[in-house]
């Protein structure tokens, strides 16, 4: 077997089916295998979009894989790779290389700085990946391959594989392929002291009157997700969400309550959490844009942190085990007491309450929140005979946010900008299913184009497993300003036959960053676009884009309740939903209160 | 003063007056003092774009700068600023960073790792730059900004400047200012061997009967452009170029003779270089496509090589003198030689020939070469009474390149994506003062779009210094794969007004990628744009866009001589030219006889 067919089977058993990138002079030759190998080429229109999309991809398939050439494409993706190494985002990044013949006589060869030195950007690369390897002999190629892609999963970061091009087609051993890599990998703390740790946390648990749950980024990753879910669930504690967690946890649960960013949360939430007496943080990692300025915590109320491999409990000290093994024993335990073996006093028994309506943000139940057609904020009403109130109201960010979240659907993916829109979209509450693809650390505007590329095409592969599936929606929420970084990828978006749905907030420029410093700046500013042209651009065929400009609340309301613009289809090859591009014009000024509140929290201006 | 009006006003100094990037969280501060400090801040739609325009500047101001934000908006300008390092091109990269509180506590801030070390990105710029610094102290800052400037000049590549937010107004005493930068720095080897070394190389020229020149890349960096020129003129001997030193040598000179690249040079210029008998090679940097594999010395002819701090002579040895003062010498011995007051039997003392013509490339005279409204080629003739010759003929290749030559005029700036672009244009000659922007080491595709943006408005800055002064044109050359890559840059041109003439070789895709390898692949291939609808996208204003699709040879002969196309106008701010848009479409695997012989020698098919 060739070298390159070992890598990309090995890429084909972890469920990836599509591979990001562009092509370069020192990455041909292996291009060559990922169709025979049951692979899907995308080719993106550049590199740093092709890492968005690989980024994109992994968040809903659980890894992606980036394919670029020695230094002009691999330094191209950086940013996105960096990007994946800050959201622990698993990305296998393939770099073509020149012949190790080459290497080895030092070559000034051009994609280099002629000094002979190709080891350089690997070096970059070391300083935002786990694992890089650039591979130099057949005899351990596939060893240090399965090992490079292991590290991946195992801590869910980027890794680099250089390949050169005389690899490409040496003969290697196949047989490691018989077995699949071991991807958990074993557990790094002894298990002994489990029962112990255990018990511990419960009578803790029990000896609180009201315990909470605050859910952090890192109760998802890596593979903790399902036993996140399990333990909010069984333990029916009230649950909340940080912004960069979301999308752990099911926002239509009973327990559920909101997000939580310490003072820049909605008052009833706020009260919730001060009003507890025992915090439960699983998977903290803190960031200035999730805590608001490093304001969340709360060291008046006691607090057991769950962390992947320790567990931090304020009074009794920290214990040496998994997250993950911890909270799977003590969600069996209340799973036990629910089927009614055990009764104990606490919250932690009661069973998920049944109710006609699902909590709002603010943790109330309103029967009619599931009727947005009806309607939106309770004084916006579209009527289909032609009956329109407010018909010129201009959209602003307050409302607009809700007014989206209410249209959104079960298992959405929701690709965010950060800027406005992240932090719009953030802070109301989702369908059950329905995940933000948002860079709530790292934080680079653009991101939302590409990675809606990759999500697209995730979504599609698993839809194609059964013809007539629902298709899942990926929407794209983008500024006018963020959107210009990385416009061209739509150009994908027509070539793969993509139907996202791109709203664009068009307000004349970074208005994220006139809240930071320059309101008035012109270095604030943008050229203003005609974004409804780009499908035209890109020469989409008749019938497969659409475009709309949407100045007041009556012409959005309108749009969203159209059936033929949004709603979820049912999976067909031939037929795939339209590209559909929404430009919102709003105010240049108006920004969400949760991102003017962060800002104003983080430059400690309360 | 204020630290950041210090910065501003010494890059002030260095003649740079327009300061390209994207603004970010951790630079806005420092925005506030561009313009006071008389510069202009050029708002790019990408950090990639800005660092191609800001290298793109350099090649024509002599050093350029470009602004970004730490971690996303370094990282995604990195590969441009590494094509500076590879290229040899001077751009002060000033990165925005948090205060040095933030740093000193190590907190996870959103655009890093969350992992408190904030010198991650800078160690990654460390490895394409010639110097680095954080600041972090007001007691050292003006030093390092200045020994950091130096170091960028006297290097030529680019370098690194970490700046906090809250260093940006801390007081700084400013009489540093009142003393230039010292940027050429002594020279580095005694000259009291000079006279020694300019005898005995005096001596094997003499000594000759053929001596030639071949002026390679580093004869015009870094300050030396002027003494290799003046080396030439003076000398009179026949000179050659390789492609990466092209704009070097004014290439209307009566003894410049052509391109040369070992056996894929033309063939009259390889016989010449063939039958000399000492070869003088002018600042070596061999690199694969400038040499087309390392195939273009000729150890049995004998060959002084010019290094910048070293002359290597083959039976010699090795003097350790600078190139530069010792070109000097030899230039103000062959100036007094043709004044008469020296009389030799060598090349060297022959004056430069009147001719009534300039030779073509093979070196040979032809009167009518200076015409291109009559004659291309010999065989196509263009009529403005109507009659069009060869009116189906489609473009090729062969064709096209000398054609466009043809058109151009003295002191045009030639922005060249690496593909067919770059091979085609460069194995033309070039007008006076015409000059190409490439990257013959880096070969980024996409740099041409950035790159002319940035040459642009060097050329238009020196413009504006007298009204009425012709304008110089930037004319761009890509490819439809290459352009895609950077499109969204055209929204600068623009919106600054830069009336630059592009030409997209529409050819279905990547087709340097074809040469090499995949002729039929998929991979190869991209989507269709229709590039002419860019203009309205970018909502230029009405008349200051043009757009045009060329399919045969007559069209473009037509469009090429239409008086509104093309022709330099005077320099008029309030009536600039408009930009231009010409799609070439061409046959998907038809490239120029230089790429393919490249390509071939490098894969040793000959």
């Amino acid at each position: 077997m060739h070298l390159a067919e070992y890598l990309f089977r090995r890429i084909h058993e972890l469920g990836i089916r599509s591979i990001f990138g562009v092509p370069g002079d020192y990455n041909l030759k292996s291009l060559d295998y990922i169709t025979p190998c049951g692979l899907n080429w995308v080719g993106n229109v550049n590199e740093l979009n092709g890492g968005y999309a690989a980024d994109g991809y992994a968040r809903i398939k659980g890894i992606g894989a980036i394919m670029t050439t020695l230094g002009v494409g691999e330094l191209s993706a950086i940013n996105a790779i960096a990007g994946a190494c800050a959201e622990l985002v698993p990305v296998i990044h393939i770099v073509g290389y020149p012949s190790t013949i080459i290497q080895k006589k030092r070559l000034p060869m051009h994609h280099t700085l002629a000094d002979g030195d190709f080891r350089r950007f690997a070096r970059m690369s070391n300083e935002i990946s786990s694992a890089v390897v650039v591979l130099e002999d057949k005899s351990d190629a596939t060893r240090l391959i399965d090992e490079t892609i292991i590290e991946c999963c195992r801590s869910s970061k980027p890794v680099y594989i250089g390949f050169p091009a005389d690899l490409v087609q040496v003969e290697v051993d196949p047989s490691p392929l018989e077995y699949p890599l071991g991807l958990e990998g074993p557990s790094p703390n002894p298990t002994a002291d489990k029962d112990y740790g255990v018990d511990l946390i419960l009578g803790r648990i029990r000896a609180a009157q009201n315990p909470i749950i605050i859910v952090e980024s890192l109760a998802g990753k890596p593979h903790g997700l399902n036993t996140t879910r399990l333990f909010v669930e069984s333990s029916g504690l009230p649950c909340f969400t940080t912004p960069m967690a979301k999308g752990i946890i099911d926002e239509t649960l009973i327990n559920f309550r909101g997000l939580y960013v310490g003072k820049i949360s909605e008052p009833t939430v706020f009260e919730q959490v001060l009003s507890s007496d025992l915090i439960l943080v699983l998977g903290p990692r803190p960031t200035d844009f999730s805590t608001a300025g490093f304001k969340t915590d709360l060291p008046h109320i006691e607090t057991i942190k769950f962390e992947p491999h320790r567990i931090q409990m304020q009074y009794q000290g920290t214990l040496g085990l998994d997250m993950k093994g911890v909270l799977e024993r003590l969600s069996y335990v209340f799973e036990k007491e629910q089927s009614g073996s055990v009764s104990t006093n606490s919250t932690a028994s009661t069973p998920p309450r049944k109710l006609d309506g699902t909590p709002d943000i603010h943790g109330n139940i309103s029967p009619s929140s599931n009727s947005p057609k009806e309607s939106v904020n309770g004084h916006e009403f579209i009527d289909f005979e032609g009956n329109i109130l407010d018909k010129s109201r201009p959209l602003t960010q307050e409302w607009i946010w809700p007014r989206l979240a209410s249209w959104l659907e079960e298992d959405d993916i929701i690709s965010a900008d950060i800027g406005t829109a992240a932090f719009g979209t953030i802070w109301t509450r989702y369908p059950r299913g329905a995940i933000p693809l948002t860079q709530f650390v790292w934080s680079s505007i653009g991101y939302a184009v590409g990675a809606a590329v990759g999500a697209a095409l995730a979504a599609r592969e698993d839809e194609k497993q059964s013809q007539g599936a629902r298709c899942r929606r990926t929407i794209c929420l983008t500024g006018d300003g963020s959107f210009q970084l990385t416009a061209q990828e739509v150009s994908t978006m027509v070539r793969r036959k993509l139907g996202i749905i791109i709203f664009i907030i068009c307000n004349d420029g970074y208005t994220v960053e006139r809240m930071i410093h320059g309101m008035e700046a012109e270095y604030n500013d943008i050229q203003p676009w005609d974004f409804k042209l780009l499908p035209a651009v890109f020469r989409a065929a008749p019938n497969t884009a659409r475009t709309y400009a949407v100045r007041t609340r009556a012409e959005l309301n309108m749009l969203l309740d159209y059936p033929s613009f949004g709603p979820a289809v049912h999976y067909d090859e031939k037929n795939p939903p339209p590209l559909r591009i929404v430009e919102l014009y709003m105010d240049k000024y108006d920004a969400p209160e949760s991102l003017q509140g962060t800002i104003d929290s983080i430059q400690d201006k309360h």
